[in-house]
């Protein structure tokens, strides 16, 4: 099972400011800037690969408060787990749309890989942290708004393993948001 | 007069481990990578293009540390001030190399002006900070080696003033380092 982060900071690695707010992306970049050619910096052709998806609760409550229709639901074919020890249930706008989930992350994508998915899309920096401990993230897709915030929400945790970025790739688009793109080795 | 940022950082955008380590910097990346096209990853062309350095107190002792050789010293052109309000005098390896400076930094750059300089490199963490929040960087060159800290010295303290990055440039190298840069503008 293949896992990637695909996630947007600021120029200084961080994924909110210190109270959660994201409002600084949204206004981030340059907003005449000629898009034409990648107006959602890759991010269809991301989830058009994934076949499920696992965040965090804070990262369901972000996409719960936008409050999105059917129609501007962005993940239709993905299967969606929200790890949680402390909710049980999703917020209505959510139901049917996502899967609470408490238990062990190495089972749960034991589960997935048995269960016929190939492709993992890891959100929320608490999970991507989580999960790179457990040595499962494979690639890490990161978006830099051309803005820095100067403190906030780190998008790492505590690592404890030795992480490897290899296969470097970056662009600037005309936005000015810079992505840059690794896959990630384990070990020495 | 012109102010410019080149800095080295982790993938997360750290300058140093938490005790001010910098060691993975010097093992990160493929170490057999084919760099002869680019072997300082524009380091030197950087240098050429500066006729001053402005630096604080930790990244003088940092330097010092290393212990270089008149031969192996970079900056033999650069008009160097450290700042400090501890210290009045350099360390004795970098006597003649550095001049220690208490004073207020805006009048230090109009000194440096008006003597006819023309582009200062600001280094370390601490003392970029201090510049941009003074609206006097111009200009950033963050060169992120392939290795997530999880935890350290992040680049910047705390902005307290609005830093649009504009003109956004991204390069990744053989070895798996990234080179970003990015023009800076004040207010909205």
């Amino acid at each position: 099972m293949k896992c990637s982060v695909y996630i947007a900071t600021s120029a200084d690695g961080y994924i909110a400011t210190t109270d959660g707010g994201v409002d600084w992306l949204h206004s981030a970049g340059d907003p005449n800037a000629d898009m034409s050619k990648n107006p959602d910096m890759g991010f269809n052709r991301f989830i058009a690969s994934v076949d499920c998806m696992i965040m965090g609760r804070k990262c369901m409550q972000a996409i719960s408060s936008f409050n999105l229709t059917d129609e501007q639901w962005p993940y239709p074919e993905t299967k969606i787990y929200v790890l949680s020890h402390s909710i049980i249930k999703p917020p209505p706008n959510l139901t049917g749309k996502v899967e609470m989930y408490s238990g062990d992350i190495t089972e749960l994508m034991q589960q997935l890989e048995a269960s016929g998915h190939k492709h993992a899309y890891i959100d929320g920096g608490a999970t991507i942290t989580a999960f790179i401990n457990l040595q499962l993230i494979n690639e890490m897709i990161i978006t830099k708004a051309p803005v820095i915030l100067g403190k906030g929400i780190p998008l790492f945790g505590e690592i404890n393993t030795r992480v490897n970025l290899i296969n470097s790739e970056a662009v600037a688009f005309p936005n000015d948001f810079i992505q840059i793109k690794y896959e990630v080795h384990y070990g020495q």
